[in-house]
């Protein structure tokens, strides 16, 4: 709990640091608003009982909210951020990462802005908080609505098909070529020879070169959306160029992700195991063969969303937005952490006996540091035992121990003590059992701790 | 929403200084873990649908969870703190602070320990925490269910009429005793020589002094447990005394609290208004004058509650808590807070263009900042009106304004400004538009905003 609000306190610090506002939303949105936002998934949608209301349910992500939010307030621009919980009726596989109840880290950009502006610096937010969090090297892969769309469109790909087919090519990062084209043309029959076709398309990927390559191709700009989805491309690695975030950017032609909102770029960052990162990823078998961890954060621009929950057309309003998968996250650090080096709580000082009790000595001596802001605490028994003391002290990796006897506090002073080696290296001391001045004694421990 | 951040984060600072740890626990728990624990407010419940698996509902505090999670975990002693959500299936009212979905902050301590300790210590968070959130005088009530429940048994109220009698007597703080007294003779029954015999014990409030008067009436103390309540009141007052918590603490015998799983003390703090600190409250009428704002923080011992979802009798872990009712302090803090004078974001500094666009330029500099931690914005177009970044920067109250323009750009140079009088003060400076180089930008700004 401890590592997840310091991850959760690097990640909304970002988001502040590029203007980011905090909006909260009900967990339980009417069971309308998310109906038809998520394709396929809708099935995992937790549904509230009936208890003589509106039909409600349980908020399946912080982004349909978010712009029934816009709709309902009328709020044409905004840069919010949201760190809450989301909730699936899936079957828990702790394993994947998978939970039934998840925290998701948000930020969108809404508002009717110059083309992929707004976009190039949610990539920039991303690029942010996955160097910060340290997690490891990492990949954003990147893609278009409009060019997927128009190659599925220029290839002959039939319209009741797109969907299917879609799902399938977004399964390239995991599977072969030849395993994607089996599963398009056998079980979902599409011609053979359209199959080939995508397949020149979409298992290139690259940087803003590749982008040029494809505005060459006279057949795939024919198409009006195709080609107006390349140019936003272009205009997209030009800011990201700027931004500093084109190291990290794979423009991927095999990127679908499901859900239906999506109208503009969508995006997805993966970490790399033990990879250099790719500045200018080629199509190699051996870029292929890199261990995918997966994906810890997904987003895109949904234009539409916030005008089907308006009244009005003007109630349009256009929102590119990022979404970090804090579980994973997690995941991923405490691996990187010895799991017994980090310390359950804060406390700084245990305040404990030699023998008598001292019940009212220990409060007064813990209530004197907690006044200075020294978060101290002492065993809740009128006599404890000093083994029992100890322990505490051990379970707790607490550093310091102020020790009160019945001599010393007749003369005023009490000891301090280190009460581990790395705390007595912390502590900047090798000194054990000191004594000290009650007068002095926050000064001490404020100096032992670097306060 | 920055309120509401600044806020828990005073909190939970003050929880982590006493040691406490956080814990989370889901939304929902099974149905059943609910039922039977919160008297006549069960209604309240939110039941989630059921879709081919166990009867779910959504959590009505965080008490019955952490207890259900002691127990599934095995877990002895702990402290415990969680902020989080709540939901009740309640008319909502805002203008009375009454939600369907709202916050509460609790700090619990568990574990078998000596008597009161525990106790004097979560009333030690709690006026901390109040102190330091400054929402004004506040009053500590105070009572202890063994008191409350031997005053009846010692009065002659009958087993059945206890429940009812004492919900009647916990409106002694809004209703006059006479309102009081009628509600329990006339509609609940209750001998009027019984109802005359409480009235006496009950219209009591007052310190320790109370405490030692009660202990000398000999029917009273010749009630077993009504005797250990008082003795562990008197504890209690020992100890607050160290505590430095006596000074608001009123030992109040009409407070009574509707939740099932008290068993021991039971407290919640009050707002006074325009009131001095009653240091020794009396029973008289200038005391119940007072304006009473309302409850803003509640708890109290409950040793039986993880027990009951425990498997075995060595499940049994004694626990005392506070539950901070965060809607309420908001709408308190907020009152106090002229609304114009809170900034919507945290953003420092916005860079804008005089003329040209200078869009790529305008992000290189917004990237210089936020690299140094500056929170930087501006404006997502290519060719900004210069009205519109005013606008933002004054809506916004962004104190600062880096302006570029072409021919400054090719010197190597930018404006700083202060985009408003108080800004200007602030950032200790009254100069307008001063040039300064790029590449002293970062250390200008820095100066400015006293980073």
């Amino acid at each position: 709990m401890h590592l997840r609000e310091r991850v959760i306190g690097t990640i909304t610090g970002i988001f502040k640091k590029y203007g980011g506002v905090p909006i909260d939303t009900p967990v339980f949105e009417l069971k309308e608003i998310l109906t038809g936002k998520y394709g396929e998934d809708s099935k995992l949608i937790y549904d509230l009982e009936d208890q003589g209301g509106e039909k409600c349910a349980l908020r399946y992500d912080l982004t349909v909210p978010f712009a029934r939010y816009l709709a309902a307030n009328g709020i044409a621009n905004i840069k919010r951020y949201h760190v809450a919980k989301v909730y699936r009726r899936d079957q828990p596989a702790m394993t994947k990462g998978r939970m039934r109840e998840f925290y998701q880290c948000d930020f969108d950009i809404a508002g009717q802005y110059d083309v992929m502006i707004p976009d190039a610096e949610i990539v920039a937010v991303l690029k942010e908080v996955l160097t910060a969090l340290d997690i490891g090297e990492f990949l954003i892969k990147m893609n278009h609505r409009k060019i997927l769309d128009g190659i599925f469109a220029v290839c002959g790909v039939p319209e009741e098909k797109i969907r299917t087919i879609s799902s399938a090519i977004d399964k390239l990062d995991k599977q072969s070529w030849e395993d994607v084209k089996k599963e398009m043309v056998v079980d979902k029959g599409l011609d053979e020879i359209i199959a080939d076709k995508i397949g020149t398309y979409v298992r290139r990927k690259g940087g803003p070169e590749l982008v040029d390559s494809l505005l060459e191709d006279s057949e795939l700009t024919s198409n009006k959306r195709l080609k107006e989805g390349l140019e936003e491309m272009k205009k997209f690695f030009e800011y990201s160029k700027v931004y500093g975030t084109q190291d990290r950017v794979s423009f991927d032609l095999s990127l679908a992700r499901g859900l239906d909102y999506y109208t503009g770029i969508i995006y997805e960052a993966v970490l790399i195991d033990d990879a250099p990162v790719p500045t200018a990823p080629k199509n190699s078998k051996d870029e292929e063969a890199q261990t995918r961890i997966g994906s810890v954060a997904a987003g895109g621009r949904y234009d539409e969303l916030v005008g089907m929950f308006a009244s009005s057309s003007k109630g349009k309003v256009p929102c590119v937005g990022i979404s970090f998968g804090i579980e994973r996250i997690f995941a991923i650090l405490m691996s990187k952490y010895e799991q017994s080096k980090l310390r359950p709580n804060h406390t700084q000082v245990f305040v404990m006996s030699m023998s008598d009790g001292l019940l009212l000595e220990r409060i007064e001596i813990a209530n004197l540091l907690r006044q200075n802001n020294i978060s101290a605490e002492f065993t809740f028994k009128t006599k404890p035992r000093m083994t029992a003391q100890y322990e505490f002290c051990d379970k707790n990796l607490i550093p310091l121990a102020v020790i009160i006897g019945k001599d010393e506090i007749s003369r005023g002073v009490v000891k301090i003590k280190a009460m581990s080696k790395e705390a007595a290296v912390a502590a900047q001391t090798k000194n054990e059992g000191d004594e000290v001045k009650v007068s002095d004694l926050v000064a001490e421990i404020s100096r032992r701790l670097c306060l």
